[in-house]
Order: structure tokens, then C-alpha cells, then sequence
């Protein structure tokens, strides 16, 4: 039906401030995003700074950005992409990393969806598949949790169940946790899990302190680490 | 313990031969690349094809290949990277896409990982990501089973599993099947779930032939499409 219309591209930026530009954009996402006027942005700024280390002559004020962040009502998504209904593209930016996974940007490629317009994903850096990937843990059979409950009963819950997932479907388990608490999680993760099982932590991928280090859960009780406010994936498998 | 010997580099390849490469790979990769004379790799062949496609100078005659494929003994991997306890950088490199997840590589990762050697992974295309971005689907809840069973009792009961997992968890299911089989697991879906959940199919992702579509069950029952033997990405959601 409008697959014939604006496209809506999703255009991945690097993971942090501290990777190199060049290790994480294609050359073939620069030649695209330079066709743009049109984004659907997590964050202006940032979105902003990432067009113009693109291409610093990216004409910025000729271009339109929209804000999609955790604060915008479905509502009013699909009126943001209605620049695709008249032919013109879309191109869409979260704040680190691949656009329209685990950030709001899911909602402007739902709302495409619905009604028939081409979505095409551009290579770039995912700290949940490079964090998979460097970890050695079972690809054939993963998921993907988000963030662990806060609150004590559904967080034991929610890890007696990544348990039994390891155990039974040798499924492995990634999580998130707030950066700050990424100390007391390990440690918490060495009290309730049996001392055998692997734990991969990944660390600052693509940044300069970039650490990602699978060992079994007993010897994490006893090794040093700090990933204090370093953002951090965590990877369990049997 | 042996962080500072040899690194190994998980170095990821364009999908398809009809990807565009520098849609595909970093030139960070290829500065990588450059530097390493050793690999494991899924397919010499493709490898040394990927190798001089990155840089047509490269020198393959002075490097060494290794075969990890599905045919190898998991016995024989310590001895592959043995060259790390030297202090020589050891390229992964699979048949398409990411190394190490879904594929053998990820037991040459796992070795690594037990004797405490550096792993880095690098950015590259992932069709399972990819198709995940361009699904619309939830991002902050996802997993992926690998191929369906092809014995009908325990396809059935996977299927009937992946359905109550979007229901109750809300969490989208990724899947894939033999290719010359996707038109047939279409017709099978259509029979077998509920018409109103969403089916999101993502097929040749970075390739000439790239389509990547969401539509209820009931909408597909009655779409036309051919995606036979093309490489596809499934994808269901409530």
C-alpha cells in the first residue's frame, strides 16, 4: 500500500562518547543519513552532535527533529510520521546504540507498520548482541529481560525464574541494571545463584574501558571489580 | 591472568554476497583486520573472499586459517587459539553476519573466556537484531529460539510456548526455519495462532531483495508473498 512512500530509516549512533566514531558507523549509513531532513530524535542534542560528526557539513538548520522520548503520548506518534505519507524519509535516533530496541523509538516503527511503510534497519553497534557474542553463551537460545525488578519479591522471582531458564532450556539470560548499582547486583547475583553457574559481565563496549569477562559465579565472589556507573550488560548461562 | 597476551577479535561479514559492504562493515573493522594474520574461521572460502574484499593488499598467503565449523570435534578448539598464549590477535570469522552467536564460533569465544584471554567484539550486522529494530515490536523483553523443531509434537508445543510467552510476558519470540520451508511455516502460523497477534517478517535484511513486514495473523492469512529459500527472520508479538 505505501510501500512506495517515504521510507523510514533507523540509524544507529555509537554506544558511547568515548568510542571511536569510525569503529561503529558504516559509510554506507553516512551516505544516508546526508539525505535526510527529517528525524525522529531520543534526545536533540545528542541527535544533533551525531549528524554533525557524521558529516560536519550536515545542513542542521535546514533539517526538522522531533522529539520521541519516554515522555511522549502514543498519541501523538503517528503524527510524526506523517512526512512519509507525502514521500519524504524519516530517519530515526535514540541516544546510544541501534534505534527501536528497548527505546521509544519501537512506537514510531509500530505506528509505520500499521500503515504499510518500508522500515529499514542500518548496521550498527548492540551492546546486547556484542555483549552475547563476546560472552561464549549458547546464541542458539536467548532472551533478553530488560531491567531486573526493584522491588525484593518480584526481583527473586524474576531471578529464580533466569534460573530455572538456564537450567532447563539452556536458554542464556541478559539483563540490565541501573549503572550505580551494578557492584551490588554482582555481588547479589553471587548470594543467590549456585557457585557453577557462568556469569559474563560486558562492560563499556566499543569505550575505552571496555571489559567483558565470563567466569563462574564462584570465583566472581571472590574476584575484584568496579563497574560503578559504567554502563554494563549481564549475561548468565549454565 | 591473560589479558595482556593476544586479543581475539570477533570480526562480523555482510549477511548475503547482495549486501552492499560498506553498508555492512566499519572501516574500524577493516583496520582491525589489517593488522591480524591468523583466523578462525566457519568457511575458508568465504573468508578469504570477505578478507580481500576489505582490502584487495591483504596478505592471505602469509595467513593462517582454521577451520571451526559444525563438524568440529569441541576437543580440537584449545589448540585453535593457542596462538592468543603468544601474544598473536586471532580473527573470528562465520559464513554471515555476527560470529558467535548461533554459530561454532562462539565455542572458540568460550575457550578463550576460561583461560581469561581478551575477547572484543566489533560492530556488524545482525539480522536478528536488525529485523527486531524494524519489527516495532517490545525490545525491552525478547527471545530467540533458533530453528522451530521439526518433529510435529514438540513444533506444536514450541509454538504453543512462544504464544502463551507473548501473552503473559509480553515477550516477542524470534525464530527462523530452513529457508526453502519459510512459505510453508507462514501457512502453518496462519493456522495455528490467534488471528489478531502480529507477525512481523523479515526477509534478505541488507540485501536487494530486503522486506521486512508487520501484520496480524489474519492479514497474512490472506497476503501474498514468496519467500522461498531467502533468508528470513520471524517474529511474533501480541
Amino acid at each position: 500500500m505505501n510501500r512506495d512512500k517515504g521510507t523510514l530509516y533507523l540509524l544507529p549512533v555509537p554506544l558511547s562518547d568515548g568510542a571511536p566514531f569510525d569503529a561503529c558507523i558504516t559509510a554506507g549509513e553516512v551516505d544516508v543519513l546526508r539525505r535526510l531532513r527529517y528525524f525522529i530524535v531520543e534526545n536533540v542534542r545528542s541527535a544533533r552532535r551525531f549528524l554533525r560528526k557524521a558529516d560536519p557539513a550536515f545542513p542542521i538548520d535546514e533539517s526538522e527533529f522531533v522529539v520521541l522520548d519516554e515522555h511522549t503520548s502514543p498519541a501523538d506518534v503517528p503524527a510524526m510520521i506523517r512526512p512519509l505519507s507525502q514521500g519524504k524519509d524519516i530517519g530515526v535516533i535514540s541516544e546510544a546504540g541501534c534505534p527501536a530496541v528497548a527505546d521509544p523509538g519501537a512506537d514510531a516503527v509500530a505506528a509505520a507498520q500499521r500503515q504499510g511503510f518500508r522500515v529499514v534497519p542500518l548496521t550498527g553497534p548492540s551492546s546486547l548482541l556484542m555483549a552475547l557474542m563476546a560472552s561464549g553463551f549458547n546464541g542458539q537460545s536467548f532472551a533478553f529481560a530488560g531491567y531486573l525488578p526493584v522491588e525484593g519479591g518480584a526481583r527473586q522471582r524474576r531471578l529464580r525464574e533466569m534460573e530455572t531458564r538456564v537450567r532447563r532450556e539452556g536458554q542464556t539470560q541478559i539483563f540490565i541494571e541501573t549503572p550505580y548499582r551494578n557492584n551490588r547486583l554482582i555481588a547479589e547475583l553471587c548470594r543467590v545463584l549456585p557457585g557453577t553457574m557462568l556469569l559474563c559481565v560486558a562492560s563499556d563496549i566499543t569505550g575505552p574501558r571496555e571489559s567483558i569477562i565470563t567466569r563462574p559465579v564462584s570465583e566472581w565472589a571472590v574476584a575484584e571489580y568496579n563497574y560503578d556507573k559504567v554502563p554494563t550488560i549481564f549475561l548468565l548461562h549454565g
